[in-house]
């Protein structure tokens, strides 16, 4: 069930079932020669759906645009300030709130998203405690990377054999081919697999990884294999979330 | 084309045959009993996608959750404060405009973020020209809403005849409809045409339109008058960004 | 009643009688050769002093400095940030609401100010949902601007004949005129009628307007104007307040 | 030279001459049972076009509302809270500094306010080293309280022989009766002199001043005394302005 | 009693006898020739650990970096804007609020703190009423800069006859060294004692002080005047704070 | 090197050999019913000077209050809110970089510290773009968190066998105690190891540990203990530390 395509009464009525909410957040930045500059949202998203059909959860907007500062020197790449992200968060977690929703399962696309997110989550903690005190809802923040399970890592290795890497990957890519099978792009990369390593701020980034790949090897990346990562992923986090809304 | 469907070297090409972009940008509200939470970031999104195809315009990410702030009575509703939205603006202008971007072409679909999107702009504007004085770049940012211009004015007439509304209203229905077919709903309303008039604060809105419609029968709505909507907003709006961009 | 002229025990008193106020608003910024860089503040002070007198309302001080970025190539334009008006009328509102206004009647003398306005209204209100939640007071804010109603319309039609235009009108000139005998210019200008259009940022003002006005004649400005001006909007907004402080 | 009674032209031609400009802030807050809640807001204004005149300084707009969290327990108080008075300042110091003005006189009408411009200043100076590094103008702010200087002390031993107290100061209201005669307030006071001393919060101020008075006897006030504190706070600031404009 | 080196349960036990809190805040700033940069530091929170020990109140974290941006052209010298330092402020006090804290003592050591110290006691109690309302706890917050008492006084005058000046002065030096034995630095100064007088920003004031001190003589310090100056701190704040907490 | 306990001018000369420091931070927060709520702060301060020391790198000044909302349940626990926290650390990081710092290596003590530090060195990121452009300096910030490297875990299996746990650890109070023989509590704790396991929020954390700590058995702590646990943090951090300075 997504909100977006729910009415009010649909949720007044969901609401009466569950506290739960499913909320999708990613970003939007450059994913290498062959990637999408939605590669991040479109993983979140399409994931964060998923998860909805096998749970019944109701999925709530996606953050298209997340905090990805060091990858600006790629044109098409966007990010919000830390504090803007957070301020962002607090507003989303906020307005459900008010409406009686207490459980936010984040799902998140970008690795880059985390610190904000964490540190949104007790912004909105803090808040809570400030306007209302020991009397604030008992609201709940969680964030998954759907990427980080078993599952994942399983098929990962199972498909591109050490050439993940850690931005632009296969992995990624073969989920937005999936998504997106009119926007999979035909293009040669040398080397076949990036460098890894780490990086310091934007220009430090553009030096290190010119065509914006740490590590990967994207051009072994099919919509097959973004179907089964899709499928791996929704599976595992469905479990994930239906033992958060359970928890006491 | 998306900016989410392209690579960064494919924006980096096109920002060699221009400097403009497309924004949507909607609201997460309700929508009465038949209209959807997501309408106007639905109607948002898909008539920025069908002008960027018109046009070959870049179409940038959505900024789903707009101000709503007199919807929150009814569940499922989401605002960011004025303030929020404000610096999400600002960031999204201001992440595109580090790659040149010069002109802001944003398709609105909610009414209730006008003051805060016009903020916005001169929020972008005092801070380039603190950041940049007399040597910044010379952007451009302007607002559409889809439905201000007579093509859609006059379909309105013809289809609803006076049913219109200013919320949740036929045509906005139809749009969504016509985007959505999977998620058309059939709700008895109770008139057929609600209640006009104003508003003060959530409460207030509530109380006066107690089932979320203000003046609208949105059960008049169809995906035929969606498609005709649709196709007439965006030879509008494809017009206006035509002139916005070629404007010296 | 001028707030400003007032004792805090004539406040209380008042407060036993009405809950509304009037609340001026204006900005400082270039009018053109012999338009005052104060006539919008001049503006909206002077009649929302004939508001109070005319209805008894209390009228609260100015904000002087509004909204104004796209001024500031011309000296001793002043400009708020958005972000910081919004913060001053939020501090202003959440001040004399503590003591029991609920509401506030904006008389502004800028349209730059208007988006700013208008979000601000939400700011407070989200703000006070946040503090108070069902509880909070039912804070009612709204904006008129003073130059549109049709009597004004109708007297700038019979003065200028066309050469009102929109910024630095000789319907302003001639209110401040009015209001200020002894600041009167006597400027020559060339063309008597400035060119009319729009304009983005405050360079392409400048170089687009090089003498500040847009469309205007205000040579033809006169204090007796400003006097018949004055009078029509007093009366004419006098009548929007009171409907606004009887409305259920 | 009062900015707000001049054109663009003026203020241009003002700034070959000058870099200076006098800044007039005041406060909306209660008074005691015969003072202004405008008081403070007043006496800066008045002072502040008197040291105009005497200098030729041009004089900028008021600031009407200052920090006065503690008299919020009085109705029609005002206050901003202080970070919203620190970024008020900041634009408007920052906007005039767009046009070249580079030493700014703050005359003050109100003690509450001291440490929120004091803090403004620094914030201004910390924002243009972080905009312009070292090659930041040489932007000087300085605060003149106006009753603090010896003259003004003189004249109030002579006037209220230890009366003056600390609030709502026959000195203060004397300059307003001046200034406003026709707003000149009989009203009885027990006692004559209020109890001295400080206080905490808000409720706390009410609690030990009753009628908002702090050691003072305003039933002393006249307008013939408010005449000859003006000119001699005029005369005293006027020197002081000219040595701060002066200086090298 | 440290908070630092006190376990919760101590704390808890403390909330039973006391609601007051001794509050050190410094600055990390240049202090000339032999000061060290953590002089303002070094210098509050030895005394609040004294004052903590002569009177059996809680000592709590310092806050070793203030607002310092006038110090910023000398290498070392770090500064809060005053907007973060009022927020510090309130988060500071709104966290000990939350336990029962009531009456908040603060040590400091650097006079460019004091505006935004003073700045955001009033953030304090405006968030406070805002939050609460008239319900809010009795917070009460005061200030008290080390040197400022007449024992103080009377010392520097007999230690250093008029040679103390105004920033790196000899008391403080003195104090660090009674505090640091192990860095006392042995600098030859020209001339003995610097020039005195005032300044404007960070640039201005390195063009005065090229070494750092105004007006003093820092070399005449002594870690025996430290302990002087220290046991005559201890003494005269310790009254100072009994009175505060025992205020009614 | 400490930089409180140098002076400007020792800065200045250290800046001539290196462009690094380090920067400890902490919190200040319940440690369990033997711990001490300086607990995290006094680590980093304390490893960090030992880095200093046997690295010769200078040493800034700590941030002893972080990010500790779910510990406010219990007394004497402060926290700041993340947004606050973020602009503490941009603060401290720009005022270095003005003089020169190019590398800032962040010691913490607290792992609810670690999103809001990996937040504010993006926003210190962002912001340098901003202000300067692609010219911007090479600013490096790292966290380090100080049990997190092998030898720290080699030591805590030896010496507590799996009764580390996550909280109020014995290795965090061994430390404590080390630095602060003269503060060692005894207390008995029932059970021996706290039980282990997450949380919500505050409220959650204290229901669920009622003592404060979690999975940990504090009581194995001594000052023995610390200093070996000291000695490896700072071998294993001092060598961390040379690598990135020495770093391209
Ligand atoms: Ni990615
Ligand atoms: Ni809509
Ligand atoms: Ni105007
Ligand atoms: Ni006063
Ligand atoms: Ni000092
Ligand atoms: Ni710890």
């Amino acid at each position: 069930m997504q909100l977006h395509l729910s009415t009010w009464i649909e949720v007044e009525a969901y609401l009466k079932t569950s506290k739960g909410i499913v909320m999708p957040i990613g970003s939007t930045e450059q994913h290498g020669p062959n990637g999408l500059v939605g590669t991040d949202a479109i993983c979140a998203e399409v994931i964060a759906r998923g998860v909805g059909e096998a749970t019944g959860a109701l999925v709530g907007p996606n953050i298209p645009v997340g905090m990805a500062v060091h990858h600006m020197e790629f044109p098409g790449s966007m990010t919000l300030k830390p504090s803007t992200l957070i301020a962002v968060i607090r507003d989303y977690v906020g307005s459900l709130a008010e409406h009686g929703f207490e459980r936010f399962f984040f799902i998140n696309g970008h690795g880059g998203n985390i610190p904000s997110i964490r540190a949104a989550f007790y912004e909105v903690y803090a808040e809570q405690r400030a306007l209302r005190g020991r009397d604030a809802p008992d609201l709940r923040c969680t964030l998954v990377n759907w990427w980080e399970n078993p599952e994942i890592g399983r098929l990962s290795r199972e498909f591109y054999q050490g050439k993940e890497g850690s931005h632009a990957t296969p992995s990624e890519v073969s989920l937005t081919q999936f998504a997106h099978p009119e926007a999979i792009k035909r293009v040669a990369m040398e080397p076949e697999q990036a460098p890894a390593g780490g990086f310091h701020d934007a220009r430090d980034f553009r030096r290190r990884y010119p065509d914006g790949r740490i590590g990967s090897a994207p051009g072994l990346a099919s919509p097959e294999h973004g179907q089964r990562l899709f499928d791996a992923a929704v599976s595992a986090i469905a479990t994930q979330y239906r033992a958060f809304v359970a928890e006491a």
